[in-house]
Parts: C-alpha cells; sequence; structure tokens
C-alpha cells in the first residue's frame, strides 16, 4: 500500500478529456455529469409501475411484462398502466410462493439469469414490512428500490486538510473491476440495520476494528434512478462518515480490493469532476461529503443544482 | 444570559401535546409533522406561474394576477396557463422600471402594503443574473423565491455530546415574535456571496468575532414551498455549521434577540418532534443538522423520508 498511486491522477484525466484516443468521446465535466450518468432516463425503452395498493414499489419494461402476462394467477399486466399481483395472493408468503414458481420458470427458459437463491424483499418503503420477497437475480427486472451503505473513510491532517481513503475494485471483479471505491461500501440486507452493517463490512472490507467503526456516523442518504441494461431502478444509499486515525492503515480481507489509496480532497474533487475513475454511485456520496464538509461551496456554480440531484431518485 | 430558560422546556410541550388549552388543538407530533407545516400545498387558492423563457420564476394568486391584468403594457396575465412579462420590455432595467410603474400604483391603491424601498431579484436561479427587480413588499406577491442562511452553532461537551445554540426572537419583531431561532440566521441580499454574509450576521446577530465567523461550514441547502397568507412562496436555505468553543457566549447587538440558551440535542430534538416553539422553517435547518450529525439515524421511523422532505422546494 502507499499513499498515492504511482501514476499521477492528474495525467490520466487530462490525457482523456482533452485528447481522448481515437474512438473514445470525451467524457463531460463537473459534478452534474457524474451525478447525470446515475440519472439516465429512459429513452427507447417503455416500464409500467409495479404497483401495491397504490405505492410504485418497481419498474417492469414491456419485455419483461410479456412475459409475467403469460401467468396470470400471479400477475397481473395492465401495461403501461401498471403491473400489480393477483388480489388473490392474499399473504406475502402467497406471494413470494407464487412468483418463485413464476421465476424458477423464466430461469429454465433463460429469461431471468445468474439466480442466486438469495431473497430480495420488495417494500414500500425502507423498513416497511416486506409484501413479497424475489429471487435476486430477478430485482432488477422488477425495478426494485436496492439499498446500500456507503462509508467515508476520511483523516484529518496536522494542518486541517482531509484526506479521503479510496479503494481500488479488484480487477477480477465482475462488475465494476479496476474503478475506485469507497472504502468501505456494501448492499444493505434484509432484515439488519444499517448501521449494524456498517460495523459487519468495515470489518470484511478494509479490518476495521469494531470499536472504531462504531465510531461511523449516520449523515444522510442519497438516491437515483435510471436505465441500466434495459432495466430502470432506483437505489438509495445511506451514507457514512468514519474519522480515521492518522495511523491508521486499511487492508481488505475479501479479496475484493486491489489497493486502498489516501487522497487529498482536492485531488478526489477533481477526479470526480474530471474522470469516470470512480464507479458511478460512488461519486454521488463522495459529492455529498464534499459538500457536508464545505469542500463545495454556495458559491461553487451549479450548487443548489448539486445538493438538490443528489436526491433524485425515490427516496423512501 | 443563562444557560438553560428557567422554565424546563419538556414541561411546555408536555402540556401542549397532551392537554391543549380549550379551544386550542393538539399539535401534529414528530419531524415530519414540523417539516409539512413549511410545506402547505394550496387548498381553495389558485395560482399560476410566473415565466420567463420557459422557466417558473415564481407564482402569482388569481387575486393578484387580475390586478396586474390591468396593465396589459407589462404583464401578460394567460390564466392560470401562465404570468409572463411583456416581452417589448428587453433589458432587466425596462422591467423593473415598468414593474415598479405597477406596483407604485397598487401600493397608492393599497393592493401592495408595507412599502420598503428595498429591490428584490426575480432570478432563474441563485447566482443567475436577475430578470428584474421588484419592490420587496411585493415578492411575495409574485411568489418568487427568497434566499436565506442559518448557521447552526453548536459546542462539542467533554463527554463527546453536542449541544445546540439557540435564540428566543425578541418579543416585539413584527414576524414570528418570541419563537426560537438559530443563534445566526437572515435573508440573503443580492450581491453578495452567502458566506460574506454568514460573517456579516455572525457580527450583527450574535457579535461572533470575525476569525470565529469564518470557520463556518457551509454544509447543504433546505427548501421548502408552501402557501402563507394566500401567496405560494418557495425558499432556500443555506445551512451552515459553526462549531464554537465552549467559553464562547453570544451577545445580541441588533436588539431582535431576547436570549441567547444552549440546549443539549436531545432536548432540541424533542422541542422540534412535539413543539411549534421554533420559528418554522429553522426546524427544517436544524433537521438537517440532527441528521448529518447522527442524531437521526437510519433505524429512525421514516427515516428516508425525514431526509428527502428537507428539500420539498425548488432548490434552484
Amino acid at each position: 500500500m502507499e499513499k498515492h498511486p504511482k501514476r499521477r491522477r492528474g495525467e490520466k484525466f487530462v490525457f482523456r478529456a482533452q485528447a481522448a484516443e481515437p474512438g473514445t468521446a470525451p467524457i463531460a465535466q463537473g459534478y452534474l455529469a457524474r451525478i447525470a450518468e446515475n440519472n439516465v432516463a429512459p429513452t427507447t425503452e417503455v416500464f409500467a409501475p409495479f404497483r401495491f395498493e397504490g405505492t410504485d414499489v418497481g419498474n417492469i419494461s414491456v419485455v419483461f411484462a410479456k412475459q409475467l402476462q403469460r401467468f396470470p394467477r400471479v400477475f397481473v399486466v395492465d401495461f403501461p398502466s401498471a403491473i400489480t399481483m393477483n388480489p388473490a395472493l392474499q399473504s406475502p408468503e402467497e406471494r413470494s410462493d407464487a412468483a418463485a414458481g413464476v421465476l424458477k420458470e423464466l430461469a429454465s427458459e433463460g429469461v431471468v439469469t445468474g439466480w442466486r437463491d438469495e431473497l430480495y424483499p420488495v417494500l414500500k418503503g425502507f423498513g416497511s414490512p416486506p409484501l413479497l420477497c424475489v429471487e435476486r437475480a430477478a430485482a432488477q427486472l422488477f425495478g426494485i428500490t436496492a439499498y446500500g451503505v456507503h462509508v467515508n473513510g476520511y483523516v484529518t491532517l496536522p494542518n486541517g486538510e482531509k484526506e479521503l481513503w479510496v479503494a481500488r475494485r479488484s480487477s477480477t471483479k465482475p462488475t465494476w473491476p479496476g474503478l475506485l471505491d469507497h472504502i468501505v461500501a456494501g448492499g444493505q440486507p434484509h432484515g439488519i440495520s444499517p448501521t449494524a452493517n456498517v460495523a459487519k463490512e468495515c470489518s470484511e472490507e478494509a479490518n476495521i476494528p469494531q470499536d472504531l467503526a462504531e465510531t461511523a456516523v449516520a449523515v444522510g442518504a442519497v438516491s437515483y434512478k435510471g436505465v441500466t441494461e434495459g432495466n430502470l431502478k432506483g437505489d438509495v444509499l445511506f451514507c457514512y462518515d468514519l474519522h480515521l486515525p492518522l495511523d491508521f492503515t486499511p487492508e481488505n480481507m475479501d479479496g475484493e480490493v486491489d489497493e486502498f489509496m489516501r487522497l487529498p480532497l482536492s485531488e478526489v474533487a477533481e477526479l470526480i469532476q474530471t474522470t469516470q475513475d470512480f464507479k458511478p454511485n460512488v461519486n454521488l456520496v463522495i459529492i455529498d461529503f464534499l459538500v457536508r464538509h464545505g469542500f463545495i461551496r454556495p458559491e461553487e456554480p451549479d450548487y443548489l443544482q448539486i445538493v438538490a440531484s443528489l436526491r433524485s431518485g425515490v427516496c423512501a
């Protein structure tokens, strides 16, 4: 582990932004550009809400809706008005069992891929009782809100300036390999509190001792909603700040991180504004951090738009 | 000045909430109730947007629209679609002069009251050039977004707990007399940065020395939009945190504060949840403070709704 990566970060983005390689479009600059990349509105795709008792709990594409329409005893498809579950299925257990039957059949046909044998709750809002649970591999097809926890691990230098610990995701990870990430971040499983989840992830991902992890402060949430691989999905990320001692060095325990580095906020800000080096949703949480710590100030152009767009998705 | 008010704060709200005086309805409880009181949707009133080049910059009631309709060389009233200014008025100066003529006439008729001889900019967004300026007394009739700065002045006790400095507004103030307020808060005048405004207000309102005031950290913004006295208006408040030394005592310089007191966050939180003792919009800024400092946590019921509703108004 070294404090700064070997290659000066500044060089890379200047190259990318001003003299892109042939066939590589220069990326848009600025905080709003990074936020917008998490909130890509549907263009050609058409979606209908997945609805329970008047509350929209997901978004289903016309492609997947046509599949669900084959199972009228389970799903009532009234596209594009709404997709609901057959009211004959009255309990969460009945609904989950019925949905599992449908999804297993669709998996056998190759419509649902990447089966994980892991259940994912469909909720009216965070903390409310599950309406049903669906196989995680199908969650994105229903466009269900996913929840996560992200930890800004930072230090304060003797001169008062702050530096952020940043992880580089393993080059072998199936999602976003090699991109920059928080020191600790993870999905929010059902049945455990976000704060308990943070403590668990702190240990697994960065070997942060329990007593230190417990000093992480919940500081709010960001949200976004956009189209990814033909699905329309919103995420809510619970944000935490963890003020780390200057002599602390994270150590990855689960093989999902290639390196950790500690970067001055000015460098982090420049990377966000001028590169796509961070995993897309990580940008939102760090921008929120930069706002809350007075690094992005009201005198910044677009300050209020930046602040407002950090919760562009449903926040419930 | 004494650290805590003489009357235990707890007694008052218990009385109010559980055994209201005859004819006094008990107030709604909880953070969301206080936020909602700043976001009262129109019921009987009807409004049209005040619009410039496709951007809504205000909200005008049918009552005031009928007055403006008398001046077709200045205002084009197409209620309830939109109210615009006559395109013949091309520069901000021409528009301001024309609007001033209308408003002076309406003031002479008693339609516009409380003339202040103070101009208020109409903006597409904070920091953008004024489209025109209108007399401040008429700003609410146009439903123009107002901007303010609010400072959470707080201390950290030796045991790590935080206390918030709170002001009680003078009983002779025309607006919200006697209610609780921030140690420093004020309107955001045009032509001065929010951060410079904070420094100025810190000196005037609480005698905070310049070098201490300059340590105030910009931490974001809250917004709300609702009907007040028949007008539909949104405000945006820039929020600052000011970590004060334990031995600092504020001193009011402009006669607008009757007393300052330092309250534990638990007491502040209880006052917000169970009373209307704080000036309505102050609740939003303090709730945002409680979220950012981990006092209101993700495990709190309605956490995400609380977080999301702190920016219920236009934030631009």
